[in-house]
C-alpha cells in the first residue's frame, strides 16, 4: 500500500494516492474525475472550485486532518477579494495535497453537471455541450521553427488539452494573428467538439482570458409558431425562452397548403424559405435583446420540425412530401453552418436537425422521443404532441412505433367562428351547468371565474375576446356533456335543449357563450361548423393512435403523454370526453409541455442525445419499428374525414 | 492449374484465369488494372474501351484465337454508329472472355494515365484528380422503407462504386430531388475524393448519364501577373491558358509595398483582397469563354503563390510578414470552398492551396519543388523562379535548402527608363559590336533583326515601342561586354567608349539603343539608373543563391534551372554575365519555364502529389531542411542593398 496520502472525490467517490504537494485538480484528472478548468491550472479561471471536509470520515475509512491541503494562497485570497469565493471552496489548482483528504465537487465545477427537469417523471439532462472554452499559452513565432501561428495553436491545444488535429474556418485565420499578439500569446479558443467523425474545430478566439458564457439555441419551428429556448452553454440553464407566429402562415395554415403554395407558385418554395429564415432571425434579435447578450455569442442551435418546414427551412422544396410516396429529401441528422442558412448567430455557429423518422415524421417526432423516452418505458406509452401537425409515439422499452397526424389549427382556435391565440382577453377555461345549460368561465389574464364577484374588474382592461385553443375543446365537451350537443355534433335547437343560449344559425344551431354587442364587445358562440372543425381534428389525433395501437394489437394504453403547448393547457378529462386520446384512467394521463422544444434542448445540452437520437432512428428504420402505413392512410388526403357521413365512430356515445 | 481461359492486360502485365462469359471489365477490376469506366458496366459511357491483341504471344506463352472474345454485339454497334469507335477497339464491359486472350488497355481508357511533360528531364505527371464522375442507378423511394433521397443516394454510391460515406452539400440537397426523378432514379455524380481523412463529397448531380467532362484550374498567383491554366480533369490535357496583370499592382510593384500600404492604410488589405479575387474571377472567365466552355464546370482548382499574395488572397492582412520574425498566419496546405473566396466557378468547387515552407517562402517554392523536384536529382540542381519574388531552391537527394529573394520587377522591365511589358513591338533580343559599340536588335512579333533587311517592314504594324525585360538585360551584358559599362556598373562617356551611342544624361551617361523620335517615336536609352535598378534585382538574386550554397559550403552547383516566363526568356550566357546565377557550365544551365504554375497543374491533375509536397515541406519543417536565416537576412530590408556603395562585388570582373 502507498505511504503517499489518499484522496476521495466525492460525490464521484473515485480515489487514489497522490505525493504530496499533487494540486488537487491535477489529483482529479488522473482520476478522470469530473472538475472544470477552462485555464488549465493557471489560477485564472476559478472554475475548479472544490469543498474539502476534514474530520473523521467512518464511510470512507479516512480522518482529514486540517492541514490535509496546503495553506490558501495569495492566488485564491486574490480571487476571493475580486470576485467572491463562498466560505470553505478551494481553487483546485492551488490547493495542493498535504495528507489523507475527501473532496467534494460541486455541481458548478463539473463539466457534465446534470441539469434537473421539472416534472418527476422526466430525465435529467447531462450537460455535454458541442462547444467549450480552452485557455492555451502559444509558442511565439521563431525565424528557426517558420511554422505559422495556427499551425502552434494547434500544437497548444494538443499539448494543453489533448486536443487533436484541430481544424478551423477561414475567418479565424483572418483574425488569428492580431488576437495572438493582443493575448500576449494568451488566449481563449471556444472549440466545437461535438461532431462524430469530425475533428474539433475552432468557432472563436479571444485574446488573453475571456471569462464569458456561449450560449447555444433550441428552436421548435412548428407550423404555426417558432419557439426558441436560449441555454446558457455552461450551466444549461434556459437564459430566456421566446416565441413569434411563423411568418409562413400567410401561404398556409397547415402544411399542405404550403405543399401546394409551392406546387401552384413558381418560386413558392423559395418565397417560404426566405419567409422563415427572416422570421428565425427576427427571434433571434428578440430573444438576445431580452437577454442583453450579443448574438454572436450563440455558437449552436438545435433545430426540430415536421419534414414539411425542415425542408422549407433548408431551402429544399416540399414538392414530394405532398404526394405518395412522401419522399424525404433527406432524412439523416444534418450539422450545418448558420451562414449557411443565413442565420445572424455567430457565423461559424452550428445548426443541427435532428433526424426524421419517415416521409411525415420528422424531426420534431425524433425531439419528442429524446424527450419523453418510450423506447425506455416498462408500461405502453401513447406520446401525443398536439400542434397544426400532431406527432404521435407509442411504444415501451421493446418497440416504438411513430406516426404524424394532420390536425390543423382548429385545436389552436384557429378556423374557429369566434377563436384566437392564447392570449389576453381569450376564453381559456369554460364549464356548463348540466341543469340550466350555462355557461361559466376564465379568461387569459385573470384567475376570477366570470360567475365569481369582481370578475367585471378583472376583465376591464382585456376585455373578453374570444375563445382560444383549449376554451373551444372544454366548451365542446362541456355542450356534449351538458346534452347541448349529440352524439353525431350536432347542436340542438332551444326547444330540443330547453335554453336561450341555443340560437338558430343558418340551417343549424348555435350556442352562445357570451353577448358583449350591447358594449360594442363580440359576441362569442360555438357554431356548428366549429364543431365540425374540432371533429375533424381530434378524429386526425384520435385514428392516428388508433392505428398504431392496431398495430400493436392493444386495445388500451397504460399511459397517456399530452405534449404540445395545447396539451399542456388542456384538460385530460376534456380531451378524453372529445375522444381526442384512447380511454386511459384519468391519473395516467400527463401533460409533458412542450416535449420537441425539450428535446431540442436536450439535443443542444448533450451531444451525446444527438447520437443517441441517430441510432435510435436508424435502429428504427432497420427494425421496421416505425409504422408507414399509418401516415400514409392519413396523409394521403388534404384533411381527416372531410367527406365522412357518420363522425360518430370516433365520438364517445 | 485454372482451366478458365488466361486473361493478359498490357501495358500493366497483369494477368490471371476467368470463368468464360467474364466481361473483360470485370476481369480488369478483380486484377486491378487501371481500366475506366463512369457508368460501371452497363454499356453507356464507352469509357472503357480496350483493343485485343490475336495470334501467337511466346513472350506471354499464350496463342489467341480469333474468338477469344465473344462476338460484337448491339450495344458496341450502336456506340459505334452513333460516336465512331477505332478499329479494333472493343467495349470492355460488352466484350466476354471466351478463350486465353492478351488485352491491351490504351492511354485514353486507363483513369491514371500519363501526362507526358514537354521537357526531357521532367517527370511525367500520373493522373489522379480529385473529382471524378460515378453513373449510379439509385433505388426508388417506398414508403415501407421511409429513408430519404440522399441516403439512397449514398447507399447507392457505396454498392456500386464502393464510395463509403460519402456526404454532401446543402446546395446539393436542394437539387437532388427534381435530379433524381428526372434522370428516372439513374444519375452521374460529381464525387470530391481529393481529401485526406476527410469523406468523399458529392459536388454535382447530372439526371440521367452525363457525358461531359469536369475541369480544373491550375492559378499561378505572382505579384505582377496571375497566370492559369484550365485542364480537362480526365485527359489531363490544357484547355486553355492565359494571364493578367495582378491588379493590386496599383497597391505597390513589389510585395513590401503592398504590405507597407496595408499598414498606413486602413481596411488597405481588404481591398487588395478584392481587387485581386475581382482579378481572378476576370481571367476564370476569360479562359472560359476561350475554352468555351461553362465556368460551373470548373470543380477544383490549385493556387500557387508568395505568402503575401497566399494572405491577401485569403482575406489575412500581411501585416506580420512586413517585420521579423516574418510570422504566417498558417503554413499548411488549405482546403477551402471556392464561394468562401468569392470565386465564381462551380459553387461547390474545392480550392487548394499548397504549403508554405517559412514566412517569405511560400507555396511557388513548394510548387517549384514539386515541378523541378530538387529532392529526387543526384546532383547538386539551383533552382532559380525569377519574378518579382525570386524563389531559389538548392540541393539534391540528401537535402533542399529554400529562400526566397525580393527582385522587384525590373527584371519584367519595370521601373526601367524605356521598359514595357513582353508585347509586340518591345525588344526582346539585343546584341552590341565590340568593335562598333554599334547595336543590333529584334523585337516581339518579328524574328527578323535590325541590321537585316525587311526589318522596317517587319516592324511597320508594332512598331518599337520599348526594352522588356529579357532585352534590357542582354543590352546590359551586352553592354559590358563592348566596354561601354564598367564593372562598378557607370556607363561611359562618349569620348571614353569612342562611340556616340553614349549620351550626356543628367550627371551620368545613357547608351541610346534606338531614336525613333523624327518619325514621332521613342528616344530608347539605357540609362544608369536603369543599370542600378538592374544591379539591385541580380544582387538579390546572386545572393540568395550564394547564401543558400554557403549553407551547403559548396563554391558551384552541378547545374541551374532557370524557370519563370523571365526565365523562359533570358540567355543563359546573358544571365551569367550578369552575375545573376553563379557561374556553372553553360550547357548545364536550362530552362523550367514556369515552374510554379507546373507544379500547381501538378498538384491540381494528382492529389497524391499534394500528400507528397505537405509531407516534403512537413519533413523540411521538422528536420530543417529549409535556410530560414537566408531568406531573413536578406528580406528584412525593403530593397536589397539600397545604400550599398560598391556593388562590384557582385559583378563579374
Amino acid at each position: 500500500m502507498s505511504s503517499d496520502p489518499l484522496v476521495i472525490f466525492t460525490p464521484s467517490g473515485k480515489r487514489g494516492h497522490f505525493p504530496v504537494g499533487t494540486p488537487v485538480l491535477t489529483a482529479a484528472r488522473q482520476l478522470g474525475v469530473d472538475l472544470d478548468s477552462v485555464c488549465g491550472g493557471r489560477g485564472i479561471c476559478s472554475k475548479c472550485q472544490i469543498t474539502p471536509s476534514y474530520g473523521e470520515f467512518s464511510k470512507h475509512g479516512v480522518t482529514v486532518a486540517d492541514d490535509a491541503l496546503s495553506e490558501w494562497n495569495k492566488v485564491e485570497q486574490r480571487y476571493k477579494d475580486k470576485r467572491g469565493l463562498i466560505d470553505g471552496r478551494r481553487l483546485g489548482c492551488q490547493a495542493q495535497v498535504q495528507g489523507d483528504v475527501v473532496i467534494d465537487v460541486p455541481p458548478e465545477s463539473q463539466v457534465h453537471r446534470q441539469v434537473v427537469r421539472k416534472r418527476a417523471e422526466a430525465r435529467d439532462i447531462t450537460m455535454n455541450p458541442s462547444t467549450r472554452l480552452f485557455y492555451v499559452e502559444v509558442e511565439e513565432p521563431d525565424m528557426h521553427k517558420p511554422s505559422g501561428d495556427m499551425e502552434r495553436l494547434v500544437e497548444a491545444l494538443e499539448a494543453q488539452w489533448q486536443l487533436k488535429g484541430v481544424k478551423t474556418d477561414l475567418h479565424i485565420l483572418q483574425g488569428l494573428q492580431p488576437a495572438l499578439r493582443k493575448g500576449k500569446w494568451k488566449v481563449t479558443v471556444a472549440v466545437h467538439l461535438g461532431d462524430e467523425n469530425q475533428p474539433p474545430k475552432i468557432m472563436h478566439i479571444w485574446p488573453g482570458y475571456y471569462d464569458g458564457t456561449l450560449y447555444g439555441l433550441a428552436v421548435d419551428l412548428g407550423s404555426t409558431t417558432i419557439a426558441a429556448h436560449l441555454c446558457d452553454l455552461k450551466s444549461g440553464e434556459v437564459v430566456a425562452s421566446s416565441g413569434i407566429m411563423n411568418p409562413q402562415i400567410r401561404f398556409g395554415e397547415d402544411l399542405m397548403s404550403r405543399v401546394s403554395y409551392s406546387m401552384m407558385n413558381t418560386g413558392g418554395d423559395q418565397e417560404m424559405t426566405r419567409a422563415v429564415r427572416d422570421g428565425m432571425n427576427a427571434l433571434f434579435t428578440q430573444i438576445a435583446t431580452e437577454a442583453a447578450i450579443d448574438q454572436s455569442l450563440i455558437v449552436d442551435a438545435v433545430f426540430v420540425c415536421n419534414p414539411v418546414m425542415h425542408h422549407l427551412f433548408l431551402g429544399i422544396d416540399p414538392f414530394e412530401l405532398g404526394q405518395a410516396p412522401f419522399a424525404l429529401a433527406t432524412s439523416d441528422a444534418l450539422s450545418l453552418q448558420a451562414r449557411e442558412l443565413d442565420l445572424n448567430i455567430h457565423p461559424a455557429a452550428r445548426v443541427y436537425l435532428l433526424p426524421c423518422i419517415a416521409g411525415h415524421v420528422g424531426a420534431d417526432a425524433a425531439a419528442v422521443a429524446l424527450s419523453e423516452a418510450p423506447d425506455k418505458s416498462e408500461d405502453l406509452v401513447l406520446v401525443v404532441d398536439v400542434g397544426t401537425n400532431a406527432e404521435i409515439l407509442l411504444g415501451n422499452k421493446d418497440k416504438v412505433l411513430a406516426c404524424s397526424s394532420p390536425t390543423g389549427p382548429a385545436f389552436e382556435g384557429a378556423q374557429i367562428s369566434s377563436g384566437q391565440r392564447a392570449a389576453p382577453g381569450a376564453i381559456e377555461r369554460l364549464e356548463i351547468n348540466p341543469e340550466t345549460k350555462e355557461p361559466r368561465f376564465r379568461v387569459i389574464g385573470s384567475d376570477i371565474w366570470s360567475d365569481e364577484t369582481g370578475f367585471d374588474a378583472a376583465i376591464a382592461t382585456t376585455g373578453i375576446t374570444g375563445i382560444c385553443g383549449s376554451g373551444i375543446n372544454e366548451a365542446i365537451a362541456e355542450m356534449r356533456m351538458a346534452g347541448v350537443l349529440d352524439a353525431s355534433g350536432l347542436i340542438g335547437s332551444a326547444e330540443q335543449t330547453g335554453t336561450a343560449r341555443c340560437i338558430e344559425d343558418g340551417r343549424t344551431n348555435a350556442y352562445l357563450v357570451w353577448d358583449g354587442s350591447a358594449e360594442g364587445g363580440p359576441r362569442i358562440t360555438i357554431t356548428n361548423p366549429d364543431i365540425r372543425a374540432i371533429q375533424m381534428a381530434k378524429a386526425a389525433l384520435y385514428s392516428g393512435a388508433r392505428l398504431l395501437m392496431d398495430k400493436f394489437h392493444v386495445e388500451t394504453v397504460d399511459r397517456v403523454v399530452l405534449a404540445g403547448a395545447f396539451g399542456a393547457h388542456i384538460s385530460s378529462k376534456h380531451a378524453m370526453v372529445l375522444g381526442m386520446i384512447p380511454d386511459c384512467p384519468l391519473d395516467k394521463v400527463t401533460s409533458a409541455g412542450n416535449a420537441a422544444g425539450t428535446g431540442a434542448r436536450i439535443a443542444l445540452l448533450n451531444t451525446k442525445a444527438r447520437r443517441e437520437i441517430e441510432e435510435t432512428v436508424a435502429a428504427s428504420r432497420r427494425s421496421k419499428l416505425r409504422s408507414s402505413r399509418v401516415f400514409r392512410s392519413i396523409l394521403s388526403m388534404p384533411r381527416p374525414f372531410p367527406t365522412r357521413k357518420n363522425p360518430s365512430q370516433f365520438w364517445p356515445q
